[in-house]
């Protein structure tokens, strides 16, 4: 979380000229974000985020994700609408990195949440879900099963170093998850990282999701999956059912699942462990001295994927058919 | 620059629940202030920054800057304004840290200033040392002359190391300015860090003045002194004698100078410069191990001690009497 480049008021002022969002009054870089720069930006028109793509976020994929906010905002769906400038573009340059500027939204990440902050995730991502149906741009999953042995062995050497046995651990859940990952489940635009950061509440009510940085084209219940790992775990690693079977039953109240997605939630989710876990794994081997980010702990999703290896069905996520 | 501590939602609630200040919409970290923690804060009332005050503030100072702010707000200074809770108190406690909220104030920092804004910077002071006039709390300079060769004592050995003749060059200034430095002279609450970073304006107009955790009771002039070095060099450390005399006019069409300060201008200004000199210089020499912060160069102020020490009277820094 930090603010890797500096804005002086001259460059954006420069930048700012080519669009037509009112006059500046103040802008502050925030602490949010582990990928990009991000600004507070409000204008005499209102307020926005400005983010400048630091390396990280391959400049290629900015057009999906740009196209994608502004598709689903303009669906009704709560999330940062870009904004063109007056040539018409979305994606502009600053400092020398890709640029844009987006709404600001309002609302609040839910450390700790609820039953019912799940219920309201749950329709949130069929909504996003839905909304995206009609979205023509395709962005494969860089980060599913076919990545998650590359990952491994980048880390194997050290991997027990991190946990006792975690090597041969993992070595089994990726030949059970290479031998058996579905194909041809319903798939579409997944967000693919909706955890409580990139998810506001105001009051009890949800009022957007950021951050589609890691959105793709890939399983719906997968993005599901993610959910389940990232939602429905206690601050001691303990899976919690009430608040699982609250995400299912607000995606089923707007998008029922098929028998077959059903079927495949238990390897979907121990997919998804695997591949948090993988990569928080990397970043913890690999801090670059001088760090401005704390890695996250691979450990949380080790234990998480305890969990999944021993769960027979969707019941035992919380799902009741 | 940056956020040393995470506040949580509920954490967040927690705190406010003391304040009417309406709902919360939305809080972000921002990487604003080298000191302490900030929050941007909007709730349905307005707009707020939420700081929380780390360790280099030492909390008995905490009711003079608080106090301070609330007196020259009350005096239509545009500066930060406490909010007081419930209770009637303006000074919290939140994650173990005193914490405070303020008005948020519009605004934005200009990098490179030039004559416009140094002539209103001139003004602002003046009124802001006008404004603090029957403030009824002292709080010595414990950054004044007293302070400097304990300071130096500390980096003495290694300041050779950062630039040739540094420490035969401090020794010299500090007997100078120990023997000479003025006494008498019209004092009261002086700002005593007003760096581009602390004053904002929205176009051409300043909006406002920030960040009074420096703020003592001191000369007037050593205040202007403070801004001649901030303001009135350009990136390349060279004296702009028009940016200078546009500072200084500035102030004067609010508090003209007396006969003693401006004869004491030269020195109150190489004291100024070996106060920040100094400073950078320790922290240059004591970066700890994953410093979220990168340290200012010392140099640059070594650089305006050039031109001080040359400096024959108040006309030499564009004073035209």
């Amino acid at each position: 979380m930090a603010v890797y480049t500096e804005v002086s008021d001259a460059a954006l002022g420069a930048f700012l000229s080519a669009y037509e969002i009112g006059g500046l009054l103040s802008y502050k870089g925030i602490a949010e974000g582990v990928e990009n720069s991000n600004f507070f930006l409000h204008t005499t028109a209102g307020s926005y985020i400005l983010t400048l793509y630091e390396k990280r976020v391959r400049a290629d994929d900015l057009p999906f994700f740009i196209g994608l906010m502004e598709h689903l905002s303009a669906r009704g769906l709560a999330c940062p609408q870009p904004v063109r400038d007056r040539a018409g573009t979305a994606l502009g340059r600053l400092c020398g990195r890709p640029a844009a500027i987006v709404s600001f939204l309002e609302g609040v990440s839910v450390k700790a949440p609820g039953v019912d902050h799940c219920r309201e995730l749950g329709r949130a991502l069929a909504r996003l879900h839905a909304a995206g149906a009609d979205f023509a741009m395709i962005r494969e999953n860089s980060l599913s099963v076919a990545a998650w042995r590359p990952l491994f062995e980048q880390a194997e050497a050290q991997a027990d170093s991190v946990s006792p046995g975690l090597a041969a651990r993992t070595r089994d859940d990726l030949a059970v998850l290479e031998a058996g990952w579905p194909a041809g489940l319903p798939r579409g635009v997944i967000h693919a990282d909706l955890f409580t950061d990139n998810v506001f509440f105001i009051g009890d009510a949800l009022s957007g999701l950021i951050d589609f940085y890691f959105a793709c084209t890939d399983a719906f219940a997968y993005d599901l999956a993610v959910c389940l790992n990232a939602w429905c775990f206690d601050a001691d690693g303990r899976f919690d059912r009430a608040m699982a079977a609250a995400l299912i039953a607000g995606y089923e109240a707007e998008r029922p699942l098929e028998p077959a997605e059903v079927a495949a939630l238990p390897i979907l989710c121990r997919g998804a462990a695997l591949r948090f876990m993988l990569t928080r794994l990397v970043d913890w081997l690999n801090v670059p001295p001088g760090a401005l980010v704390k890695p996250k702990d691979p450990r949380e999703y080790d234990r998480r994927l305890t969990f999944h290896r021993q769960a027979r069905d969707a019941r035992d996520y919380g799902w009741w058919g």
